[in-house]
């Protein structure tokens, strides 16, 4: 096992080019492999040029050069429709939604965003994850309060139009439950897409109000070392969370992606614990109390804890840990033949930035470093690429990301190895997908 | 005129506070002043706790304690609605909708976001402007495909499943008509609100292919110079485009905001020109010609020229220049009474990342400096933050950005002297708000 070399700046092609295109990309994937089983350097991301072997179709000029006429599409024939106050995606995307059970005896829990089908790193609200306890309450925003209160000098209520004249920030964070990818604890590997293995996982630009400053205004008395956030739904979802996070990088956040929070995210706010485990930030946020102890409520003992071997359990442990996985390709997807394709995927860490992703293709045995998006934000969901010339035999693709604290993956054995059987929160062990030789992705465990 | 000075760090308040929160405040203030009438120092954003003056609500600790029981909201007593496939806003933002005339005899050419709703920096897809030239196609994207021909050696036809084996990348980028904010050439300023006036301005993380690894595929013939870009609507939509920018970071986008590009943006493929004028960006994008010169389209001849004072109009001038505008507060919303708010707005380049934003709250005699979000990132919106201690009278708003490249926004007198009267194309200048002493907020010149 080894980490591929980074060789020089690939061949640039540019201008006319009378070689066989053929030629062009032996040439260059002569240089350029990084690793095995043909993945190729990363900075061949930058000069492209290398690709359309076998996607791309050649044409005639004389063909394309015709004017708008008899043979043009007929969308392009007639006027088109007209504007709208709200927008919503194409037709053809219908089948782009949260991925969640129906029919079941027991009520469903929670549903995922479809990763197998975005790009880029932000998740369009109307796919973000969804958790809830008891349903997602209709709140009348108007009547609706946050209360600061325990061990504080001044019990203060905050409605939403005074929150609103409090300094706000603005920030790119996932949110990842903690369950998520809980299903790498089973015997066999899940023939389920990337989204419902992966899926309890969003990105979003959020805006609040850092609760530092309302604790600022309230006052914290002293022994105070914890805060219960309870929400407003009918399960009043209440978490315990320590003080010391509330006075670094806690929002109560008030808008996703621009636009006022979503009601399944907590409209009309909710409070965002940046790197924590999902559950921990409270939707549809009503109270927050000071104290000198956590509530142990429900959710902090009947879920959310850790059975180790011994046969214990550990409580409150918060951060996610850092992870990644492929999207592209994943289960479901379909390889078109030999050549040229772009592995893509996710990495994130509940510690701050990712510092590298590595990719192999061959099962292990070597790897090879990952182009990450610009920039690489904290505790924010950054995407992953790599060039890959498939050779159309049978291949094994994993990703392994470390983050700034130098944290690296381990394998899912040795994740395993921590817990009891079948404990499944804070999943963050290497995932990997087979590309079987008639094109189809499979998920496999090495 | 000056630029506000940048005292020390604020006075922190943490911990155990007695003292009395109007004392708080006085202090805090008597060291923060960064320029006249109440503005305060950017670093006091970092600190908190002086602003519930007047807005939050003293409770009684007894009362907030009340377990869930007869008192609750009726949203806590019965369990909420389950999981949706897509999700949508709160029934209570339905105003919250991109604005546009109905019922007029010429038909409406755009939309515009609702700026004076949102926050933050991207907008979600079903609120991004919309300008089309003869509606939105209704496009089969199995059929679509994307034609590169002209002076080229290979030209050839992309379908979108040959596109996503590519290279992709992902930026955050603003898109803006050049014709946002044209209102600022009447003799009288518009009473309309932020999105009314700016609202042809929209920022979206896009995801797609480098064009320049595309035409590196192509290849590009001797004396190539210019690009003609088609779109596959109704009005087969032409820009001319420099060769040089296309070979820079033109990206031909597929994904806006993690998820399929919207219809209104172009589904299934847009070019997009990072801080040109946003015409510019072809949606529905069909054919991309390469040639020797421009081709003087009908969007090149009749719209998109800047008339100058000696009769004669310039050209394809294609970069978004250095611009802010102040969103909170602005035309429509009330301010409550004297005491702390934020003023919060929006500034951008298309020439790269915006260095510094000034604001102003006495008519522009004194400036002080605004907080920027961070990170600040090129071609993208930037938010920027600034406290303001309203003493209740009236009171004139103004905001003036500069760029990474040193420019700074003209004076609306200086940016209209470089025009023929009413040109209105590539507005930039400062602009600003009346804060009456009712705490209505009007459009007014300086």
């Amino acid at each position: 096992m080894g980490i591929g070399n980074e060789p020089g700046p690939p061949i640039a092609i540019q201008g006319e080019q009378h070689m066989n295109k053929r030629r062009n990309i032996d040439a260059v994937v002569r240089g350029e492999f990084a690793a095995g089983n043909g993945l190729l350097n990363r900075r061949i991301l930058l000069a492209g040029g290398l690709f359309a072997a076998g996607s791309a179709a050649t044409i005639a000029s004389a063909q394309s050069n015709d004017s708008v006429g008899a043979n043009s599409p007929e969308w392009m024939k007639t006027p088109g429709r007209g504007f709208s106050g709200y927008g919503f995606p194409a037709k053809s995307q219908s089948k782009v939604q949260r991925d969640y059970p129906t029919g079941q005896v027991r009520p469903t829990t929670s549903s995922h965003t479809p990763l197998q089908f975005l790009e880029g790193t932000i998740t369009p609200n109307g796919l973000h994850f969804e958790r809830h306890h008891n349903g997602i309450p209709d709140i009348d925003a108007d009547r609706h309060e946050l209360a600061i209160h325990g061990l504080v000098s001044r019990p203060l209520a905050f409605s939403l139009d005074a929150l609103l004249r409090y300094p706000m920030e603005t920030h790119i964070r996932f949110i990842e439950c903690s369950g998520n990818s809980g299903s790498y604890t089973s015997a066999q590997p899940s023939q389920s897409s990337a989204g419902a293995i992966n899926g309890l996982l969003s990105c979003s630009e959020w805006t609040g109000v850092r609760l530092s400053t309302l604790l600022a205004e309230t006052g914290v008395s002293p022994g105070a070392k914890w805060v219960i956030a309870e929400g407003a739904d009918a399960a009043a979802m209440s978490r315990s969370i320590p003080l010391e996070k509330c006075l670094d990088d806690a929002v109560i956040a008030l808008y996703q992606n621009g636009e006022a929070i979503r009601p399944e995210q907590g409209y009309p706010m909710r409070i965002l614990l940046p790197g924590f485990e999902g559950n921990v930030s409270v939707k549809w946020l009503r109270r927050v109390k000071v104290t000198d102890a956590p509530v142990d409520s429900r959710e902090e003992t009947s879920h959310y804890t850790e059975l180790m071997p011994d046969g214990k359990a550990r409580q409150y442990m918060f951060p996610q840990e850092v992870k990644s996985a492929i999207i592209k390709p994943s289960f479901g997807m379909t390889m078109k033949g030999p050549g040229f394709y772009e592995i893509s995927g996710l990495a994130w860490s509940g510690a701050g930035r990712i510092s590298k992703v590595e990719v192999t293709a061959d099962g292990g045995k070597t790897w090879a470093l990952a182009a990450l998006g610009d920039p690489v934000l904290p505790k924010a969901l950054t995407r992953f690429r790599l060039a890959w010339k498939w050779d159309g035999q049978p291949a094994v693709l994993a990703s392994r990301a470390t983050d700034e604290k130098g944290a690296t993956q381990p394998t899912r054995a040795a994740w395993a190895a921590q817990y009891a059987a079948r404990q499944g929160y804070h999943f963050n062990g290497v995932q990997s997908w087979g590309v079987e030789a008639d094109g189809t992705v499979k998920n496999v465990y090495i």
